[in-house]
């Protein structure tokens, strides 16, 4: 009997360690924001592979469209998974707004349209630490290695305003407005046409 | 020093187990294809949290436009990294093409294109041992769970003939396009429109 009794020390350690390690390293880290030169965003890596909310074609807040490009938002699976039990967005949640040509005829589409070359991203980062009004707003385009936030005036007054859930425009992400619904977190107020 | 003999056996057991565990089951089940009845395929569950790969809006073969909705394709992510390392898709492979309305005005938005409703979904899936064909189509609406493989004319026949890998529309999907160049696998003369 008294031998069992460091094998189930060891046992138990060698659990909590598995439990510990399992529990510290599910999240790559390019799904946090990432800093250089104190506040300057790395532009994120593989977000192509995080979690796809909605894509637009010409979305514009004024009413004279200009190039019809698509828009394909993305958001870490981390920070999506969070958001499927709290209808809230943690803090270090990132989104990626990727800017993609459009074009209509080639192979055998005929009408409508689909996506061809990469033209940029956005990347709106909630980061309580990093940034006093917990909200920033990035662009990079193909040469952009790191950016400044964007003046507040730019989009950070906007998303204020008009965003459906915090920050972020849940309106126009079918699948997450029946979460933050049943949450009581949308802002049903933010779908009303301005 | 006798004491340390079980113990060490434990320890090797126990990670032994940790690492079968964690070997066995990175895949989640519903990422390969599930049949009910011999071949009637089940409806794919959280595709949503695969991999996104494009886009469209009003996709069509023929010129006349019909009521234009959005389409989303996701595959799963296993099968997304074995194309990342070989132009190629694996067994099991399936595809979703969501179905989903769209929109233009709505809250702070006045022109172009949001997505809205899910409307429906067709399933490719690629699987040897169940199709001779190799590669089946499915249809899904709101109450189906689980639905039989289209008629051959019905897309095999198309995706056989114009698909740019495989059975697979890359030409429509500009992430994957430079990785098939790269391994040879991508045929260039789908990409002419017929």
């Amino acid at each position: 009997m008294s031998r069992l009794i460091p094998a189930v020390i060891v046992v138990v350690v060698v659990i909590l360690a598995a439990t510990i390690f399992l529990a510290a390293s599910p999240v790559p880290t390019p799904e946090f924001p990432q800093y250089t030169g104190g506040h300057q965003l790395l532009r994120p890596a593989d977000y192509r592979e995080w979690i796809f909310l909605s894509s637009g074609l010409g979305m514009s807040y004024s009413a004279q469209a200009g190039h019809e490009m698509f828009t394909n938002v993305f958001v870490p699976q981390w920070a999506y998974q969070e958001f499927l039990k709290s209808g809230k967005w943690p803090d270090k949640t990132m989104f990626v707004v990727e800017d993609r040509g459009s074009t209509s005829k080639g192979s055998i589409n005929k009408a409508g349209h689909y996506q061809t070359d990469w033209m940029g991203i956005g990347v709106e980062v909630k980061d309580e630490s990093h940034f006093p009004e917990k909200w920033a707003y990035f662009n990079f385009d193909e040469d952009t290695k790191s950016a400044s936030a964007n003046p507040k005036a730019g989009c950070w007054t906007c998303h204020d305003q008009h965003a459906a859930v915090e920050h972020v425009f849940v309106q126009f992400y079918p699948t997450l407005k029946p979460v933050a619904k049943k949450f009581g977190t949308y802002k049903g107020a933010a779908e009303e046409v301005q």
